[in-house]
């Protein structure tokens, strides 16, 4: 094999590779949007089957070999190159390790506690789904120690989403935001206006969203938005990206700003490099990275006092009978009031990483020992009545709202946070250089999705998270931009009233 | 190996297959209905990846053994998995002579020659197309000769879309066809009340295919209805079928039709038997007795006398303002109103099957080499002239009207009008058991299916077609059965006038 063979080589694997990636992805998206209800076992069988061909790709001869053969030749490969063997031979020691049977079972496992999960929710049952989530907590401590016999689980899971993370990074994080706004929460909350209520007409909702769509500069040719119970987004190729939100008749701001979320992740995955597409470098740095894109647009931009200025005229334009007696300053205050409730997906800024937090917490204890599995309705309860002063009145409210360990997603939830804080420190980079409050108040974008462009976006996976953040924003990462950021936000709203 | 271990791999391969068959037919899928519009190249990739991999795994030396090893054993094993041996063996057969990249080259060029279509089409312009006409031609012929040298070309491919048939049985049907009903043609035409134009609602309209979905018994948990620019159904399995339909705004049939038509296409898969899923029993006998079902459906019982006396009043409580002042007998004669358009897809039953005889006729002249391509949209011309007694205004309309040809479909269309034929006769066969007319009157469908499932659905590809066919209707093909049927039905519409 010549060096020009084995790169030729490396990229036909990798296009091999990410038009599976691609398949399970649109197979995920038909799912949740227009795939008719009982056609999940079905589509299970052809699942397995690309996740199968896909990891066999990966740990066949071929690949192996060219591995072996590039890796101790890195120094004479380019940067790009050289991070695509980086990031392959980590994918491939990971499947490597973990024998294919392990891997097959807890693929099917997932699959049927993932349903069972769904069951138990609407029966309000935990007792339905223990067992399951008994055996995926099992599973995973059993694959991480096939991966990495000596690290600690926890550590080895978190690390799968953002590369480098551990629970001793994560702790200090989440230190600084409790001890910062446990107390911040007593002295704010219960003194917010509630959201109006009103009839929001869908039409007039999917008219709107469309507009945001277009105000963000997201390239329809390439993104479509449709509806799904379960909103997200899915990016087959950065030539054929996907969004999907969910309406509510009663409220405008949950659709509008799931379309400015699920749209922040879409201009990531758009705007990664032409040259990287179809490789494994036209992805994204980290799921933390991802979502702080997506959060980004949420909340920095969306939720922001800046684009409310912008915003509050174009909602009376289409909710002209349901917003027109109000002042933009009200409309401000009634999406940014501070909820109490029990539901990750219906908190505001200033709780939602207390949700984080307290399922971060529970992770930790389970690995430890410390909590068993049925133990966990119980812990969930206290933590919330501890951190949000929350009473949970049923588990389909409480460790049940959330799907991520019935499917396997241990270690995942801290990312959320992590995206928010990066969020929050990448706009105070941005504002060192541009002026945002005036791009915000004029509704001009451009400069904005120029600034992530040029620092994010474009560089998709060809770095890792902590390296593409520090040279985004200058510096090393520092929780206390996120928390002065929500300090300052919320002590306004609640004194201004 | 032992025959316990062959059959096992038998079926472990044939779900592979099956799941790269479903990855396919989702991606079109998609690419119809959800898809954003410049994802096209992107989503080639994927597709060529998937074929590439299904292709290997038929051609693989594990495949290629398996089938070595069972065919001359075909006489101990049971009469399914002889039939699945013998199907996949065919395809490999096929796969295996073409030369590889004579394959991929051939996947390529359609792709490309597929978008030059529709521009050509948009801008009414022939000659755009004509160079990659010739060049599909041209592969087809190579093909064929890699696949069957002492065959002629045509009569290899109509046989990929229809085992067993030939030119010259395709002749001898049209002939049929066409010495009765190109006079009929000319002693009725003319003399048709046109439609009743008027504004239909695109939400009743949708409501009334749900309603037509239901009562044609099609489990709404396995098939699911969404709208396109080109409607057609999608099986991806027995367990996940779709369909798509398109709305106009001024008239409420083609609609309608259409799903009637998919959901008889619908019903076809979503009845195979349960143990033939995932595997290649799992799907249909041929296209043409495919095409039957759909109509079947569309026309046999849609158009008909009897199913309007059921179906007019539920159009008029859908649309009361529109069709309220018409009576059954009015609405029958407006939804069989003849029309010489020279558009196949806005054809009626009677002109349907010249507009397939013509494209026929011109794919035998094509490869006989008595006509180039370039010579195509004169000829087309002429035989609309002939045939229909239409003036063809513009390739747009004419030639240009298919995309069949510039897909690689050669030899398909006559399926079209086989599957008129065979739906015909097997109406024939039902009556003979079932008081049918009754059942449409009343709109109930449920004997209508339970004989279709039981001489069909059911079936699969367990048969070849035409002895599924003459079991069903006990004897031989005989076209003069649709000839009769369609004299019958518009000899009947014209004097009553
Ligand atoms: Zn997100
Ligand atoms: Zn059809």
């Amino acid at each position: 094999m010549t060096m020009t063979q084995a790169v030729e080589r490396l990229y036909r694997i990798q296009r091999e590779l990410q038009a599976y990636r691609n398949v399970r992805g649109l197979l995920y998206h038909d799912a949740s949007t227009a795939a008719p209800g009982k056609s999940a076992a079905s589509r299970g069988q052809t699942l397995a089957v690309m996740e199968q061909a896909s990891a066999r790709i990966l740990c066949s001869g071929e690949c192996r070999e060219l591995l072996a053969y590039l890796t101790p030749r890195a120094e004479e490969l380019p940067r790009r190159e050289r991070r695509m063997v980086q990031l392959m031979d980590r994918e491939r020691r990971w499947r490597d390790a973990v024998p294919e049977e392990e891997y097959l079972s807890f693929q099917k496992l997932l699959a049927v506690s993932f349903e069972i999960w769904a069951h138990a929710k609407e029966a309000d049952d935990f007792s339905m789904l223990e067992p399951f989530l008994e055996q995926v907590f099992a599973a995973c401590r059993r694959i991480s120690a096939w991966a990495a016999p000596d690290r600690p689980p926890l550590d080895v899971w978190l690390d799968r989403y953002e590369a480098g993370l551990t629970v001793e990074r994560c702790d200090r994080f989440f230190d600084v935001l409790r001890t910062g706004l446990v107390p911040l929460l007593k002295r704010i909350s219960a003194a917010e206006p509630e959201g109006p209520e009103a009839e929001y007409p869908l039409e007039a909702q999917r008219l709107l969203s469309h507009r945001i769509m277009d105000l963000m500069g997201i390239d329809r040719n390439h993104c479509a938005l449709s509806e799904s119970a379960h909103p997200g987004t899915t990016g087959l190729t950065k030539y054929d990206v996907r969004i999907t939100t969910r309406y509510q008749k009663n409220q405008f701001a949950p659709g509008l700003f799931m379309v400015m979320h699920e749209g922040g992740h879409a201009l990531y995955e758009l705007h990664t490099a032409d040259e990287d597409a179809f490789t494994c470098l036209g992805a994204f740095a980290s799921m933390a990275v991802h979502e702080s894109q997506s959060r980004f647009y949420e909340n920095l931009v969306g939720h922001s006092r800046p684009f409310l200025t912008f915003l509050a005229p174009v909602l009376q334009e289409y909710f002209p009978q349901q917003l027109g007696g109000m002042d933009e300053e009200q409309i401000y205050r009634s999406v940014n009031c501070v909820r109490k409730t029990p539901i990750r997906m219906e908190a505001d800024e200033l709780t939602y990483p207390l949700h984080i937090m307290i399922r971060h917490e529970i992770e930790k204890r389970i690995f430890s020992g410390e909590l068993r599995v049925k133990e966990l309705p119980q812990a969930w309860n206290d933590l919330y009545r501890e951190y949000l002063g929350v009473e949970v009145r049923s588990d389909r409210e409480g460790v049940l709202q959330d799907c991520h360990w019935a499917y396997g997603s241990i270690g995942y939830f801290p990312s959320y946070a992590l995206g928010n804080a990066y969020g929050a420190q990448l706009m105070q980079a941005m504002k060192r250089e541009i002026d945002v409050d005036r791009c915000l108040r004029e509704g001009d974008l451009v400069p904005v999705n120029g600034w992530l462009e040029e620092k994010i976006w474009r560089h998709g996976a060809r770095y890792e998270p902590e390296q593409l953040l520090e040279s985004a924003w200058g510096g090393t990462f520092d929780p206390g931009v996120y928390l002065r950021y929500l300090e300052q936000k919320y002590l306004n709203l609640s004194c201004a009233q």
